[in-house]
C-alpha cells in the first residue's frame, strides 16, 4: 500500500484522499470532534487516517457498549454527536444496548461500523453477519456506501440525520474497500433541521387551559428540562398553580438550587396513577403521556387518569423552550419567581452506611455545577429528592432501561465537560455490564467519581420476585438474583483497570472518601457497602 | 398473584401451570438441562418457575454475552442445546456477538427472551425495542407466542429447531403475559432431524478421486473432527497420501496423542493459497471451501487455487462421520494406522516468558482429556502445533471472529464437562469484552484455568496497521491499539470477581503456577506477562 498523504485545501479539495480520509475530514467539517473507538481490522484505514486528518480526538474503549454509551453521554452534555467506531456486526451488536438508551434519550449519535469489502461479503467469512439487519433494528438512519465516491456525502448526511431534533441514532456501515480506495474530496457540513417552532395556537390553547380553573400537570422532557424554558416553566407554575413533572428517567435535567420544583413521576405505574389522580389536565412539553415501565397482571399500562385531558404544548421535535417562554408571557407569569434555594442536606451522624445516607452525603458535598449520573435504581430513586436543594447540577438518568448505561455515559459526559466534576451513582449489578468504562476513565484521566452501591444483589428484581409470588422465593430463584458468593470486590476491580478505589461502610468513612475524591482530579471509585 | 403450584402428571397433564411453568417443563422434557441466565423483570415468572419445575440448572451470568457464549461452549461439548434467559431487546443485543460465534460454530442454542406483555408493546415504554428485528438478524429460527396456549409447543419447536443438524440458533421471544397466564400442559419433545446420510455416489466419487493419482487435500469441519470419522480420515490419508486439513478456527477438534495429523490452514489468505498450491483436488467433509478472513487490497478472497477441483463428500448437515468410515472401507484403508504419539514438548529452560514458551509449557503439562479453549490469536496461533503430541484433548477455537468468546465458552464447557479440566488460552484485549465470565466460574466453582497472555495491546491490529501503512504509525493510531497506560492488572481483576490469580513473567514461574492451578480444583487465572 502506498502511504497516503491527503491534502485538503480550504475549498475542500482533497488530494490523495482515500475513503477513510474523506469520511474523517467530512465528520470533522460537520462538527464531530470525538470518536469513541473499539476498532478492528476492517477499521484500520479509519484509524490510520486519524494521524493524517486533524481535528478528531480518538478515545479507546475496551468494549463497544462503552463507546456507544460514552457517545450518548457526550451528546447529552454538548447537544451534538460524537461518532463511534465499531468492528463489523458483532462489534455493533455489543454497542446496541447503549444505542437503545441513546435512542430513548434522544441523543444524536453517529456510528461508523466497518464491514467487509463490498466484494468480500458474499464469501461468508467468519465475521460476515447481517450488519444492516442489526443496524436497522436500532438506528433511525442507516446507510452503506457502495463506493468511495459517495462516502463523503454519506458521512455528511449521517451527521445531519443524527442532528434531526430532538436527536437520532445514525449508522454508517463502511465496507473496507470504500475506506481504502481513492475517494472524492470531503463534503461540507449539511444543515440539520432545527427544532420546529410551536404553532401560536398551541400556546394559546395551553394558556387557556392553565387559566380555566382546572387542576393541571405539566409533564416535561428533553431540552426544556435544562434549557432557557425551564425557568419559564417554573414561573408558569408559580403563576397558574400548575404542577411540573418529569419522567422517572429523564435524559438530562437541571437540578438543585436555582431550579424550579419539578417532581419526578414515581417508578411504579400504580403510584403514577395515584399521583396524577387529582389532575384534570395534562400538558405535554417534549414529553409523551406516561406509561408503565413494565406491565403487571391486572394493572394499567396507560397512566393518564381517565378523567384527565391531554394537551400538547410542544412535541419532542419542536422548540419547547421558546414555547414555554411564550407561554409564560401569555399567562403573565413573572420572569422572577421562587426557585429552590441552596440548602443542601446536613451530613448524617456516624453510623452504618445506608443508601439514603450515601445520597444525603453526596447532596451535601456536591460541588457547584457537577454532572450527576444515576443508575442506582433501588439505592437512589427513593431518595432522589435529596438533590433538590444541593448545589446546582445537571442530572442524567438511564433512559432506556438497559442497565450498564451509566459508567459509559459518565465517561462521555466527562469527555464533553472536562471542567466539571462527574458524580456517578451506580449499582453493583448494573456496573458489571460495562465495567470496562473504568479503564477509559483512567486512560483519559477523566474527572469521574463513581459511587458504587454494593448491595450484592439485583435488588430491584428481588422486589419483582416478591410481587410474583405470595410465598417466599425458593432457593433457585433467589440465587439467580443474588450477587454474593462470591461478592464482587470493587476496589480490586477498579484498581485492576487503573482507577483508585476505596471501600467504606460507615457514613463517616463515606463522607471522608467522597471529600477526598471530589477534591482530587481524575477518576475515583468508592464502594459504598450498604 | 396466587401462588402457582403446578403439578405435572406422568402423561404430561399440567394443573395450575402458567406459561412459564409450561415452557420450563417442556424445555426439560426436550432435554434442555441448563439455563445460562441474566434475567430481569419480564423473566421473573420463568425464574420463579425454576423452583417449581425440577430438572433445570440455573447458572447466573452477570452479562448476557457470558450467557450466550456459555451456551455455545456447553453445546460444543454435549452436542445439545442449553437455553439462555435474556431480558428484552437490549439483553438479547448484549448476547448477540456470542450468538454470532455460536452460529458460525454450528452450535445448537435456545434463547428465551422475555419481552413486554403483548398488550404493553404498543405503549413504547422505555425498554420497548424491535426484539424481533434483533432476533431475526442473528437467529436461524424465531418465534413469539401470542398466547400462553401455544407456549409449550413453541418451546418444543424451538428445541427441535436448535437441533437441526449441524446445529442452529433458535430464539423464543416470550411476552410476559404468556408467561404469567394459565397455560396448556407441557409438550413432549419433538424429534429433531438427524444428520442426513451421505449418498453412496458421493462416497464412490470421493474414493475414485483419492485413487486417481492426483494430489488431494481433505478439508474437515464439524463433528468429523472429534467423532468416530476422525480416525477413519487419518487412515484414508495414510492409505491414499491425501493431506488432512481443518479451518484456522474450528468449533471443536480432537487433538493430541492418538489423533491423526490434521493440519490447520494458516490465518492469512496468501498463506492459505501458497499452502494449497500443490493440490489438484480439494475434498470437503462438513467444510466449505476456504475464504480469506478479511479482504485486503489486491489479494484474493477465494482461496481454492484455480487448478484445484472441489469435491464434496459430506455437507455440514450430513453424516460426515459415517461417510468417512465408508470411505475408508472403499479405499481399503487399514483401520489401524499411525496416529500422533504421546510425546509432549519438553519444558523450556528458565528465562523470560514468551508466548511460545507459555504454550510449550501448557502442552508439556496438559492433563489427559483436558478441554483447551483458544482465543490467544497472536500469542497461540503460530505455536499451535505444540499441542499435537500433548496428552489427548479437545480443542475449541473462536469460530466467528467476535472476540470475547472464549471466557464464556470455557465457562459453558466446564459446566458441560465437570470432570474435565478446561485450559483457556486468552489474550488481554479479548478478555475484557466478557470479563464477567470469571465471576460465574467462581460462583459455580468451575474447573477452568485461564492463561491470560498480557501483551498489553491489540497485537493483531498492530500487524494490520503495519500492513495499511508503509511508514510507522502515528501517535493517534498507535494509541488506539495499545493497552498500556494504564496496564490492566489481571490479578486484581480476577480476584475482584472471586477467582484466584497470579502474575508471572518467567518460564519457571509460569510452569510452577500452571502446575499448581492444574492440580487444584476450581477456577484459576495466570497472567502470563509476555
Amino acid at each position: 500500500m502506498p502511504q497516503h498523504t491527503p491534502e485538503i485545501s480550504e475549498t475542500g479539495q482533497c488530494t490523495e484522499c482515500n475513503g477513510a480520509d474523506s469520511l474523517l475530514a467530512t465528520l470533522v467539517a460537520s462538527g464531530v470532534e470525538v470518536c469513541f473507538a473499539n476498532p478492528g481490522t476492517s477499521e484500520m484505514h479509519f484509524v490510520s487516517a486519524l494521524d493524517r486528518i486533524p481535528g478528531m480526538r480518538g478515545v479507546l474503549c475496551l468494549f463497544e457498549g462503552v463507546a456507544t454509551g460514552a457517545a450518548d453521554g457526550y451528546a447529552r452534555m454538548t447537544g451534538k454527536p460524537a461518532c463511534t467506531l465499531l468492528h463489523l456486526g458483532p462489534g455493533f451488536a455489543n454497542g446496541m444496548a447503549n444505542l437503545h438508551n441513546a435512542r430513548k434519550g434522544q441523543s444524536p449519535v453517529v456510528n461508523v461500523v466497518g464491514d467487509h469489502a463490498t466484494y468480500h461479503v458474499r464469501y461468508d467469512a467468519p465475521l460476515t453477519s447481517n450488519v444492516e439487519g442489526f443496524a436497522e433494528a436500532i438506528s433511525h438512519w442507516v446507510r452503506r456506501p457502495r463506493s468511495p465516491r459517495t462516502v463523503a456525502l454519506d458521512a455528511a448526511e449521517a451527521v445531519r440525520a443524527a442532528r434531526v431534533a430532538p436527536g437520532q441514532v445514525a449508522t454508517l456501515i463502511l465496507p473496507a474497500d470504500t475506506a481504502w480506495l481513492p475517494a472524492e474530496r470531503p463534503a461540507p457540513a449539511l444543515e440539520a433541521p432545527k427544532p420546529a417552532p410551536v404553532f401560536p395556537d398551541a400556546i394559546d390553547a395551553a394558556a387557556k387551559a392553565l387559566t380555566n380553573g382546572k387542576k393541571t400537570a405539566i409533564l416535561m422532557r428533553g431540552s426544556v428540562l435544562y434549557g432557557e424554558g425551564l425557568n419559564a416553566a417554573g414561573c408558569v407554575a408559580a403563576k397558574t398553580g400548575a404542577t411540573l413533572f418529569c419522567d422517572t428517567f429523564t435524559p438530562r435535567m437541571r437540578s438543585g438550587a436555582g431550579t424550579p420544583v419539578v417532581e419526578r413521576l414515581p417508578y411504579r405505574g400504580k403510584d403514577v396513577l395515584a399521583r396524577l389522580d387529582e389532575f384534570e389536565q395534562l400538558l405535554l412539553v417534549g414529553a409523551e403521556p406516561p406509561v408503565s415501565f413494565f406491565a403487571y397482571p391486572g394493572q394499567e399500562s396507560w397512566l393518564t387518569p381517565p378523567h384527565c385531558a391531554i394537551l400538547t404544548l410542544a412535541h419532542p421535535s419542536e422548540d419547547g423552550n421558546a414555547a414555554l417562554i411564550d407561554l409564560a408571557s401569555s399567562v403573565d407569569a413573572s420572569p422572577d419567581c421562587a426557585m429552590y434555594p441552596l440548602d443542601p442536606p446536613s451530613l448524617p451522624g456516624d453510623g452504618p452506611l445506608t443508601a439514603e445516607a450515601a445520597l444525603r452525603i453526596v447532596a451535601a458535598l456536591l460541588p457547584e455545577n457537577a454532572i450527576v449520573t444515576d443508575e442506582g435504581i433501588t439505592s437512589t430513586l427513593p431518595y432522589a429528592n435529596l438533590l433538590a436543594t444541593a448545589a446546582p447540577h445537571d442530572y442524567l438518568a438511564l433512559t432506556g432501561g438497559a442497565i450498564g448505561g451509566i459508567l459509559p455515559l459518565s465517561t462521555g459526559a466527562a469527555v464533553a465537560a472536562p471542567d466539571r466534576k462527574v458524580v456517578c451513582l451506580e449499582g453493583d449489578g448494573s456496573a458489571m455490564y460495562t465495567v470496562q468504562a473504568l479503564w477509559t476513565q483512567a486512560r483519559e484521566n477523566l474527572d469521574v467519581v463513581t459511587v458504587l452501591y454494593a448491595n450484592r444483589s439485583y435488588a430491584v428484581l428481588n422486589q419483582e420476585l416478591k410481587m410474583v409470588r405470595a410465598a417466599a422465593g425458593g432457593d433457585k430463584a433467589v440465587s439467580l438474583l443474588d450477587l454474593h458468593d462470591p461478592s464482587l470486590d470493587w476496589v480490586r476491580i477498579a484498581e485492576g483497570m487503573g482507577v483508585e478505589a476505596v471501600s467504606v461502610d460507615t457514613t463517616q468513612d463515606f463522607a471522608e472518601a467522597l471529600r477526598a475524591a471530589l477534591s482530587a482530579k481524575g477518576p475515583r471509585l468508592i464502594e459504598a457497602v450498604i
